[in-house]
């Protein structure tokens, strides 16, 4: 049994939400994507979860204050009438241990009841080793008549064999779907090797029509470009190593994936 | 402390009935087997059972829908006078941790007892690391007296050296038997490398003939052949792609192992 | 919190025993030591413990009967006036988990407790990576006074840096000495191998000196005889293989050691 | 859930102390300079904390005693005014599972609120992969306005992007944190080869500062010069070894590392 400490600084006056979950995953394309829309949405902070399930470790912030590992809660009230209320989990972290996620989910899933949420959208990144310039996104639901609305959106939901959802993108839907909540899991394509803006701007194109909200998209286009500018140098350098040792060096460098946060 | 879930959607109406186990393990071999005799005997779910020792995480089917993590239950009744009654446990997963193995074991035994089993068969599979054509069928009780009938249909029980089975197959046998009840594992032959209905169909050969049951082998027939044409190719390919590059690849591509569920 | 199932099928009538442990470790020296006094003593089995900390499988015996993982509790009545009364803890695995390992300690000083145990011996191997043909015996104690005794029998006590004793023997004689208990770790070198009865001969020659006990070593050095034909046959094969194919294989065969219980 | 069984001797007699935590790490650095301290200072042992969550195993002193894993709690009384009482956490372990570093960190810091504490300091290495010979030393902080001291100090606590301090040096200033405590981690560089006490006694020179604090240093200075001639000598032979055999090793030998407690 996993030990949570959930603090709600203030109970937010919101109606019937929608939940948005975008945790550290594969690329961090959703932490990134949910990150975005939380600061341009400007929405609020109303608590924080600390868990003895996280990794047993603190970040260091540039500036050297330590940050603890931790999930937020953010709201943001519907400015338009086809907008809903919408609830934001975002963090550094998803637990360490398997029980450790389910506990996890169910702590998320008992917030969400407690607002009245009816609808998940789980934001992530599908890895596939190689890196992508167009990233495709990809869709899987927790029942059947949500499918229509993403493939309209060109978002690839039908595949050729089964796959597989680690973590608690996937265990929100699963779990989510036994307590008679609707849900949306959002993947970009992604390399796995670095973090990656641009799978992440590929999902919130996605979700932003899903949700009929409209936020400016410059910061996450210039990320996208700064990683384009350092892949496309690594690969430079890689290159020439590679000329000049007359050898390859299979793992790309991780020092982009090291910032976590 | 492994937390389950487990809900029963209509208590069947059987008396004594015996249990037969096929979850997911090496080569698939007893879901296989097991699923097969669930949809041939059109036998009728009664329940499903989730736990936070299942790994954290959720299948995609073909369509786009999600799939939690679960163990489910089905049931057959007797159609003929010298059959039993039939309790079902399939699934598309083990737990993922050693003590939520035994709590799964304890889970499925106290349902055993609830509706008066007094013996399980558990299929299974015993990897070898090599392509088998002619999977050879092995045998563990928990009682001696179990050992003759098994013999008769070319099981092999004796052995040269002190075996071992992992997982919920011999974990419900040996907690069975500490239960007082009786149990046989019935394991097919597999390389191990893909999924394997053809062991699948030669666990079944004995398993029919012990509880005098028989459905038509034909989709399994059917799935073997499949399989048999698919590694052969890849067993082309590969030799093609040695003699091509001077070299051996080891690891046999796992792309068939990937599907679970 | 672990699981232990603790099933004393009969109270032994016995005063202020000694404990002597021996599980499955390196070399299984310290399992094969115990068992062998358990077998020559004819000391009689009182109780078994099971566990959901144990590894989540069963072992098949030759005859193809299922063992679940245990462990076992013996008793012996001593027989002349300067022997004491022994209860032996003996069985085919130790726990799983690190937490599990404290749980089974805990389990057994309660046993040991419960009787009036006021010194313990663990029994166990001492891995050195190399074929070993006369085993060097080392001591280890939970109290200073112990170590002469030790020493007149040529067991090595001080070392020359700090050392450790992972498992059970260990932490029996840790938690032990917390709970006013003494002890003394008896340990074989071995090579870490293959199972290693001429390691468990010499820690016994060790033990049955310091209980003023002594048994028959026949089987045992029967045992020991083999073990070394074995090895010794495997290693020409060995050296002729290199020779003939101008290489080293590091790993030498586990064949033996997956013998366990 | 942990279990940890605290055991304190005597209930000291302090006021309002600080607290400074020096356990096994990276090159042992914090746990060498905190026993340093507590060594020179004379503090005096008040308690100490076994857990199931430390690894299953016991140490073995040269003298052939037995030692159980286990946390330490010393206090030294200030001698002057611009000293502060000091409770040290010294120990030759951490806990060997995620959930056991949180539960850990926990029990500490109710023993320091426990006592009134408010500020810790926790030490420790950040290991660099090379050998160094001038170590920096760095800083991270609950509170920003615990930087400029420690700047004062030449310690680097800005940095180009973000870190991580991972086991109890960071979790007791992250949980520290949460429960209004304020709180340095002190880090010196170190190559993670050996035992640094090199890098301990840089860290020393920085905490004696903040604390107003002095004590000798010959020793440290001289375990430091053992180490530097230790690996200089294993330096040379490996260069040798590597002309003579024209190949590289990459491993540094982990002798020294072994050395724990």
């Amino acid at each position: 049994m996993s030990d949570f400490d959930i603090r709600i600084s203030q109970k937010p006056d919101i109606k019937n939400p929608i939940m948005v979950e975008g945790l550290p995953g594969i690329g961090h394309v959703g932490r990134i994507a949910a990150r975005h829309l939380v600061k341009e949405l400007k929405a609020r902070k109303f608590g924080a979860m600390y868990s003895d399930s996280f990794p047993p470790q603190v970040l260091i912030k540039k500036s050297g204050i330590i940050v603890p590992m931790k999930n937020e809660f953010y709201f943001w009230k519907a400015e338009e009438k086809d907008q809903r209320d919408i609830i934001f989990v975002v963090g550094n972290t998803q637990s360490s241990t398997p029980d450790g996620q389910y506990a996890l989910t169910k702590n998320i899933l008992n917030l969400a009841k407690e607002y009245g949420v009816d609808m998940i959208y789980t934001l992530g990144g599908l890895g596939v080793g190689r890196i992508v310039e167009k990233p495709k996104v990809f869709g899987a639901v927790t029942h059947k008549e949500l499918i229509p609305e993403l493939e309209k959106l060109n978002v690839i939901v039908k595949r050729d064999s089964i796959g597989q959802i680690i973590g608690i993108s996937g265990l929100l839907l699963g779990m989510g779907r036994l307590a008679n909540l609707k849900g949306i899991c959002i993947m970009g394509e992604t390399s796995g090797y670095y973090l990656d803006p641009n799978s992440s701007k590929a999902v919130l194109n996605v979700l932003m029509k899903l949700i009929n909200v409209t936020v400016d998209m410059e910061s996450l286009t210039k990320s996208a470009r700064d990683t384009e500018r350092r892949v496309a140098e690594a690969q430079k350098i890689e290159k020439k190593m590679m000329e000049e040792m007359g050898m390859i060096q299979k793992e790309p460098t991780d020092d982009v994936m090291r910032y976590i946060g």
